[in-house]
């Protein structure tokens, strides 16, 4: 890969090895078959696979020359817990989801909620197995942490709690800033992080990439919300205007269209400030976070 | 301890220690406080704590040092996860849990999702932090390993989702043994071996121990399925005859309420053979085997 990068061609390399991984890892099918057919049918669904591919070229940015693949999908069944619940009838409510039906609406609550905790728990089971690459124990336990703390009651599961209870509230810098972090920006954060620790990088090169990453994650989540008020129905696969319809905590309801706009391409500048100091492996980082905020979907 | 074992004061000792750690846990309270309190509501509403005290005496029984309370209260977390989303009313739509109403009925449905999933998560946060104990970070992974392969889509998940497929369908040996074998027995048996994974026993040991797990796991849950048509509702903390009424797919139901009763002392007489080798240490191991097949709530 030389200083010219076709962002397409990478994303589409990372997202297929990613994606052979996801599905050679339900060759043996589970049991009961529906939870089998819920657990695939949500991993399959189309997902960008933002969130591993970052993972994947945040390592290589750092140097790392294993195959992560199996770690960086872990991600992705983190993602797709997560998009499972919050569509649930007693979340969101959501029917629609990448065009298709949502989970629950296909298999029903119940098997809806095993399978999201399933796919969380075996993101563990995944993270811990050592045989998938050479990398050092220790790096594992501080990926599992790092995902962990990302995901957890402190993480992104406080976010969803805090948008979750503020429906309909009257807009509050402080609480859209609050759920944007943990709900969106931890995870797609600690997807960055966890390449570089992987790849073992330096302190000062890991604090970088938090930086990228907090930055790229928050910038997401404001498109996100811009999207639901500019974006078309049919790039989005969900109806517009639902955040609103919801009273939804989103940054244009607290600051305005303009001021949304503004904040995510200061974020994205920052998100690449951060990676000055990286040389060209970290071309495809950048790219990714300049695609953030050009994206319809 | 001698010979004799006051196993009352052994548990009570054990129980301390571990709601100890809960309690602190949580002295930093998580945000927000609707989460906070679901999380805690149903952390100290007086469980057994029969997992976490079952990893404290296989450790001790393998000879283990150290004080891995944190380690073994991590499955308490995965425990309670597991009774607050089986409660919803998607799955078994349980009103009462030890006597108290259920989660979702005290904090509505999507706190209570959001509580058990937070949980879950929560679990691997803990067993990932190598500080709480001098243990090596290959015995962490491989505890983290067993727990997410217990909890997960081949484990619990999976039992639990062909309870929930079940109910009402014809009495099936294959099935009612599945179920409970995933459902029940597979975390208990995860709690046993990480014991003696923690220790690094031998690998005899932890086959005996793990023979042991699963024997008390599954008579643990036939024991649950005979109390459900024999125990008193104000023992239980919840209404007897619940199963039958659900054609729930319990042991009695297949084999008969005798049968069942023989099945469960087979596999306790099992459960303490396995031990033989063990000098006294394993005597908490060996009384609460015993204490199983005599409980009444």
């Amino acid at each position: 890969m030389g200083i010219e990068l076709d962002l397409k061609k990478y994303i589409e390399e990372k997202r297929n090895k990613i994606e052979n991984f996801i599905l050679s890892y339900f060759n043996d099918p589970i049991r009961p078959e529906i939870l089998h057919n819920s657990v695939t049918y949500s991993l399959t669904a189309g997902g960008k696979r933002l969130r591993p591919i970052l993972a994947l070229a945040s390592y290589e940015a750092c140097g790392g020359q294993n195959d992560i693949t199996p770690y960086a999908a872990a991600i992705e069944f983190i993602h797709t817990y997560s998009l499972i619940h919050d569509d649930l009838p007693a979340m969101d409510n959501d029917d629609l989801r990448r065009g298709k039906p949502t989970n629950h609406k296909v298999f029903g609550e119940g098997i809806a909620i095993l399978a999201g905790d399933g796919l969380l728990t075996e993101a563990f089971t995944i993270l811990s197995n050592p045989n998938y690459a050479s990398i050092s124990k220790e790096a594992l336990l501080k990926v599992i942490s790092e995902i962990s703390h990302a995901s957890g009651l402190r993480g992104m599961v406080a976010g969803q709690a805090l948008d979750l209870i503020s429906e309909g509230a009257e807009p509050d810098a402080e609480i859209v800033q609050f759920i944007h972090l943990k709900k969106t920006a931890a995870l797609i954060k600690a997807s960055v992080k966890i390449g570089a620790i992987l790849a073992e990088a330096s302190e000062d090169l890991i604090n970088r990439l938090e930086t990228y990453g907090e930055s790229i994650g928050l910038a997401f989540q404001i498109v996100d919300d811009i999207l639901d008020i500019e974006g078309k129905t049919e790039e989005m696969g969900k109806p517009k205007g639902s955040d609103i319809e919801r009273g939804k905590m989103t940054y244009p309801r607290v600051f305005g269209i303009e001021k949304s706009k503004e904040k995510a391409k200061e974020l994205i500048h920052c998100a690449i400030d951060a990676l000055k100091v990286f040389d060209h492996s970290a071309q495809p980082l950048r790219e990714i976070a300049s695609y953030i905020i050009k994206r319809t979907s």
